[in-house]
């Protein structure tokens, strides 16, 4: 995907703003020679805009940007960073239908999928400025001065939370607006008060940079610092990126594989980084067996219609499905099996999902503790949704092959002989975004046993509902234990999001003028802090 | 120091809490063959009193039994936790004079030193015990169903923050009380509700067991499950706690060296986890000029008394001196050299400490950018406080000397040219726990561009204070940015320390009796929760 005669052409061009650019401290850059192009979902066939790879240099000159910009935008009124935000949210819901056949062209998703994500992106843009606004971000505390105390006398001691510094940020291919460009890594470290160097995802560059170019309206229109938003295009600058010392952070989704490389790259730096990388889960669901008397039918209906939606393109897309043995579950697992078999091909995100996809389902197949049960391999370019049925033992025993997400519509049903032997396969399964309880208040009122496993394995446990389709709210959490993510203390949707670029720090005995307006006296900012260990919005004498 | 005979004398006396056996789930337990002894600090010669070092069976019992009582530790609530904060508390406060004296032989403090540690170490156990009773530490979190929005409803989302299961506690060298056994990390994590297995430190193994001891007969009185304190002895067994899979973080305070190290066993774990490491600092205090001109004697004697302070051995020692050219500077460093050159030698904590610090200064000394102004090397077991002055070209070019901690009584004077080459040196300098601006109002009033380079160097930032004495507070914070601590978001002294060994759960859709109290309608627990983005302790219908 190399065109080394655009070089020549480039060197005229690299200021005008063409597509495909760099984003560089509010300028376009294409200093590199290698090119690469958008493929059309549907067909496979490149696209012919052109995106020119960001060069070593172009990628320290965005970091460099950004720490530029870092010193000026942490220390601005949050009220300002929450204008710009509200300025992005904006930009993005004025892109026209143009920008929604583009999304279209390049991942597949419907439309209405994409104005539905679109309204997602814009809306936590907005969340994030509330947040900025409410305030609790700072987790402002002061410790008025003692000077009487025995033995010895305390003095004033203050505490908010300011931003690390420059976050890279990776975008997903699954999500090409909520979990990219715009979406909640690069909403959250802005709002922190972080710059953000985004790395366009392969799968959908021109959408990338539609946005970035809405990102950098917004920017404009609320004179924020130049170098506050970034992007490079290119598959070989991640690592660059991670390793570059002006990063402070780095937010990413994506695979394990992928994430991981990225977590020993930032480990591995002179400074260590924190990442936070949302990366495999999947997501068990536990029928229990009232549920499955009562409502069989249509458990297996909504659970056809979690797995086969988006094409099975969800991070907390329901990948393993538990029963306990009965004469219900049979039932369920038979009506299960006829609606999967009767769910179209869909056609999914590139080529690469669709490999990896077969590729998996092919592992399946051929495993003797597995029995297909609905789904075959479909032709072209598109996914079969499908069914698989695998032996107790394997889950028991720790097969690796039961533990990792296979991305797209398929999931697998597993049928204990009883609850304790529930209890041990739930144990035995790693880290989780998600873990879901299906059953009657009846048997619900009886689960705080394993109400007490799950909540242990997973970021998010649901009751009655499934996993896919995640609030964007003060009380979401999409995180949980590796290898689900990188951190289990941090969550890569809602607002909560935040906090995972923010540091604490004391000023001791400071001047009032000096202090951050969270930390005056007068309380200019209007927030509740705690105040010698109560919670209080007044101001101090 | 191994003791072959002793493996005989060990298997009928193993279970009889014999003094020098590891602590494993509410046991003692001593099946090692190495035998280690404490050493007088003052003599350096060994101590009568054995201890084994612990078997890698043993470390892995130790990690099992905590993990077993992760189980109930994590789910009782967090008034029991409290109850067994302050039991903790009040059997420490009980150890008599023999303890004192002890803690003395071991690490060379004066007594007046070891009662207070250990009134701030207690003291800190009942201040997590606030925080658990106060609930802001659960960070509650409810978006109740919106059944009607458009054009999806929400559904009811619940969060609260849990314990991320059983921790791993290094103990530090300098203080045997207050960052060891029963200390900082200890008490957040327990707070936490996650078990500990602390390995004790080799300064000062007596003391560790008195105070393992004190744990756990508060864990007795308070009904605590056995495992929920463990320790370990031995110089060998770190590496197999921090890679044991049942440990989930680790807390650290040490060397760059040691706390690195762990990181990066941490990180390339088959499931990485974090690891709170509080490693190295040099504390830089900047005098402005008029601050000299008005109190620069004041100021040198009340430098040189944190300097000296407890033989230097604090992560808090003030090590750089920044001031600019002038007459009074001049005249201040001819104060400071007088006053260091008055100071008595001291006795360290152990002859590895009294090694590294006279190593450090003799590489100072060496070099031909230092110079040397107060202090010569002491003889026999003793540190003598030293002055050194050192080019500032050698901070500018970022030279590693002036960026490492010398632990001990020793602190290095730079003079700058001006103000901008003062910012450029605070620009050139490592993530530092403190950073120190001496000032009379006036120029304080303009120190603005100082105040944004110090926090973003610095976890606390003092003005016209020392940085040495650590207020355990709700504000303080003892961390900051590498390699001061591995992770800035963290703090090791302080009510916010507890955050580093939580996670966020959501609960979606939960019955009201399957969801942690915190998180109930009726608000049991009467604590603050932002419900529908604002805070509120009202129960709800």
């Amino acid at each position: 995907m190399s065109d080394q005669s655009s070089q020549s052409n480039l060197s005229s061009q690299s200021k005008q703003g063409f597509a495909g650019h760099n984003f560089i401290g509010g300028q376009r850059s294409a200093e590199g020679s290698v090119v690469l192009y958008s493929r059309a979902a549907a067909s496979g066939d490149a696209l012919p805009m052109p995106f020119y790879q960001a060069t070593v240099a172009e990628v320290d000159a965005a970091c460099h940007a950004a720490a530029a910009a870092f010193t000026t935008f942490r220390s601005m009124p949050a009220s300002q960073r929450a204008d710009f935000l509200c300025a992005i949210a904006d930009e993005l819901d004025a892109l026209g239908t143009d920008f929604v056949e583009l999304v279209q062209q390049e991942t597949a998703l419907p439309a209405a999928r994409i104005m539905g994500e679109r309204g997602r992106t814009s809306g936590q843009m907005r969340l994030f400025a509330e947040v900025l606004k409410r305030g609790d971000f700072y987790g402002a505390r002061i410790d008025l001065a003692l000077p009487d105390r025995q033995p010895l006398p305390r003095v004033d001691l203050r505490q908010c939370r300011l931003g690390v510094g420059p976050v890279a940020v990776f975008g997903a291919s699954n999500f090409p607006l909520a979990f990219s460009t715009a979406g909640g890594d690069t909403a959250s470290a802005l709002a922190a008060g972080c710059p953000v160097v985004f790395k366009a995802h392969s799968g959908h560059m021109g959408t990338a940079e539609k946005v970035a170019e809405a990102i950098v309206r917004a920017a404009e229109k609320t004179a924020m610092p130049a170098g506050v938003f970034n992007m490079v295009f290119g598959s070989g600058v991640g690592e660059a990126l991670v390793k570059h010392p002006a990063i402070q952070a780095v937010g990413f989704t994506g695979s394990l594989h992928g994430g991981r490389a990225l977590c020993d790259m930032a480990a591995a730096r002179p400074q260590p980084i924190p990442v936070f990388a949302e990366m495999s889960s999947i997501n068990p669901v536990i029928l229990m067996p009232q549920a499955l008397s009562v409502r069989g039918e249509k458990i297996a209906s909504e659970l056809t219609a979690s797995v086969v939606l988006g094409a099975g393109q969800f991070c907390t897309n329901p990948g393993l499905v538990l029963g306990i043995r009965s004469a219900e579950f049979s039932a369920f697992v038979d009506q299960l099996t006829a609606r999967m078999a009767d769910q179209p091909v869909q056609c999914m995100l590139n080529s690469g999902v669709l490999s990896s996809y077969r590729k998996g389902c092919a592992v399946l197949r051929q495993h003797s503790g597995i029995t297909p049960l609905a789904g075959e391999e479909a032709p072209d370019r598109c996914a079969q949704p499908q069914l698989f049925k695998a032996d107790v033992s394997m889950l028991l025993q720790g097969d690796a092959l039961l533990q990792e997400e296979i991305f797209g519509p398929a999931t697998i049903v597993v049928e204990v002989a009883d609850h304790a032997q529930l209890l041990a396969c739930l144990q035995a399964l790693h880290g989780q975004l998600t873990a879901t309880l299906i059953g009657e208040a009846d048997e619900l009122a009886g689960a705080a046993d394993l109400m007490t496993i799950l909540e242990q394995k997973a970021g998010r446990v649901l009751i009655n509902g499934y996993p896919t389709g995640v609030e964007v709210s003060d009380a979401m959490v999409h995180g949980g234990p590796y290898p689900a993510t990188s951190d289990a203390r941090g969550t890569s949707v809602g607002t909560l999001a935040i906090d995972r670029f923010l540091r604490p720090v004391c000023y001791q005995n400071c001047p009032d003028a000096l202090l951050p307006a969270a930390l005056q006296n007068a309380n200019p900012l209007g927030i509740s802090r705690l105040v010698n260990g109560e919670q209080s919005r007044r101001a101090l004498p």
